[in-house]
């Protein structure tokens, strides 16, 4: 099967955007046109789009589809303040909506809409040059960890997806992957489930996809292949990092982290410089997003027949807690992989003085 | 709701055996008549019954099934060698079969059938007692975490279903809860969903049942409830304990270790001294039981009507991976807690001299 093409995740389509429906991924492939500022948030808060950089990459184009009709300050503060209320941990959402402001806040509002549209269209473009950027610095972690493995596969841990489907190029945590089957070094994943949204399911798929061999496991397998030597490093995405280098990522993330270094497996964390809040200073600042409990008892996939079910697992009575991230501390973190190279944990600060927005 | 009765597990009903068909809990509640060795071995290895010491005793019971009609050596070879092969991991299934070995083998043929269904009853009820004995050395510790919690409850973290479910008594690890529940002490318990097979919402069931407050998390949360403060001891149960300490127990234990370490959070093993293995220098030499990527691929739980569904997770060509369970190091284990006290998982030695069979 060939790649997915990046712009698959989110393009522009006349006045509309088109989106690649996530919810409903691996089991089925459908697309979503989006027409008004109410649908793009709902698809960032219902998860139909999902990643930091893909959720960052929809509220531009959110706002392009606000201010079509009426680019008022009003209407644009509006959809500024709507668009950013939509899902709290993820940065990126709020460093791609800054921008906009940044943008259309000095133009006539009979010009920002065309002006909206060039920004969103520029921020999606920026983004698949990042992760291959990050894919290219990646490698270069997984060629070391192939040292001396002549010829057999690196054995690359991931966790979630920060992949195609979390951007709008060839992910974060992924792209390093991709840039080592571009460059033919062998390369195979453990995807991890990554309950209770399973959005493992959808790395594989993307790997089955791009032909890149891969094994799913449930998330509590990673410390037994840890321990094991069943793997050669971890590599994660984000969706915020602090100052200091804590990264918050999908749930388990801080899991996988203690595992790789109690068995002495390098742990990564790949991500856009737009991930780091360099005005959160520590970890334990960033909002962790509760999505509540009716995603523990449920779960969904295909039936017999094909088609996409909820089923129960526990309950309605049942009391569950739902957080959806964790913080993985920067002393757990042998790097932080981005579009400028790779960075010890406690040395962003320098990051910032160059590269930040 | 009444507390369940400890023989609901399992009981002798005449000439066969009634189990609680814990495949299809805790959607369901159905009973299942065991009639023969061949029922008594496909119960264990279909995971009707589960649990290290439930296993033992129904492997006890598989052979006074065995020895009804014919009771020569061959047959109790037979039946021995057959329940011997259900599962590799929980040794109380050796400990059992040897016990009944060493009684029956001593007897001429035509008692066997008898003695077989008497010892199955005594390893039954002795282990309801061991149950109670864990619960109630178990309690000090679960005291020790309440200090200073004045009225506060207790908050226990477990893993997979170490419960009334898992043995013929009040369980292993929820033991203690059950013996603080009867002493008056508040507990509450972070109740893990244990992927693949989610013996999670068997530990949620019988809690429920019990009327024991507890919260259902995904197994990927453990690390940041753990971090956040919010637990106070995480207790699991073990399927084979090696002679240094080194803990084999249901996948995503070792997980909770490394983060109750992290955390400075006690991390205890509860089991009977039958599940220690003192034949097995260390855990690395414990064999674990690969169930195959079927039950990684599917998932099962209630649809709209109430009827118990299988749906597909992922295609059924995807490679997956499904080790049921992993080893954590004794370096990691505060206390093992047995019938006999609590150790530490270093000095083992001093049980084995006393107590092993």
């Amino acid at each position: 099967m060939p790649p997915i093409a990046p712009p698959d995740t989110i393009r522009r389509d006349g006045d509309a955007v088109v989106i690649l429906d996530q919810a409903v991924l691996p089991h089925r492939r459908e697309f979503r046109h989006l027409a008004c500022l109410e649908e793009a948030a709902a698809a960032i808060r219902d998860m139909q789009v999902r990643g930091a950089p893909l959720i960052g990459v929809t509220a531009a184009f959110g706002v392009a589809l606000a201010l079509q009709r009426e680019a008022g300050d009003e209407r644009l503060a509006q959809a500024l303040a709507i668009l950013g209320a939509t899902r709290p941990t993820a940065v990126n959402l709020h460093w791609a909506l800054r921008r906009m402001q940044a943008v259309l806040s000095r133009l006539p509002p009979a010009e920002r809409a065309r002006a909206a549209w060039d920004e969103a269209e520029a921020i999606r473009a920026g983004d698949a040059g990042t992760c291959a950027a990050i894919g290219a610095n990646g490698l270069a972690l997984l060629r070391q960890a192939a040292g001396p493995r002549d010829g057999k596969p690196v054995r690359v841990m991931t966790h979630c997806n920060a992949g195609r489907l979390a951007t709008a190029g060839t992910g974060t945590a992924l792209a390093p992957v991709y840039a080592a089957q571009a460059a033919g070094v062998p390369v195979e994943v453990w995807v991890s489930e990554t309950r209770p949204r399973n959005q493992g399911l959808l790395t594989a798929w993307e790997l089955r996809e791009a032909g890149i061999p891969h094994r799913l496991i449930a998330d509590n397998a990673a410390g037994l292949l840890l321990s094991r030597g069943d793997v050669d490093l971890v590599i994660t995405g984000a969706d915020r990092i602090a100052a200091n280098g804590d990264s918050a990522n999908k749930i388990g993330t801080l899991l996988k982290a203690l595992a790789a270094r109690d068995c002495g497996v390098p742990f990564y964390i790949a991500a856009p410089v737009s991930t780091i809040d360099f005005a959160c200073p520590r970890g334990d600042a960033i909002p962790i997003e509760d999505r509540g409990p009716a995603e523990v008892r449920l779960v969904e996939g295909l039936d017999e027949e094909g088609r996409l079910k909820q089923l129960r697992l526990a309950p309605p009575e049942t009391d569950a807690l739902n957080p959806a991230f964790d913080v993985t501390p920067a002393r757990l973190i042998t790097a932080i992989v981005t579009e400028h190279g790779i960075h010890a944990p406690g040395a962003l600060g320098a990051l910032h003085a160059e590269h930040a927005p």
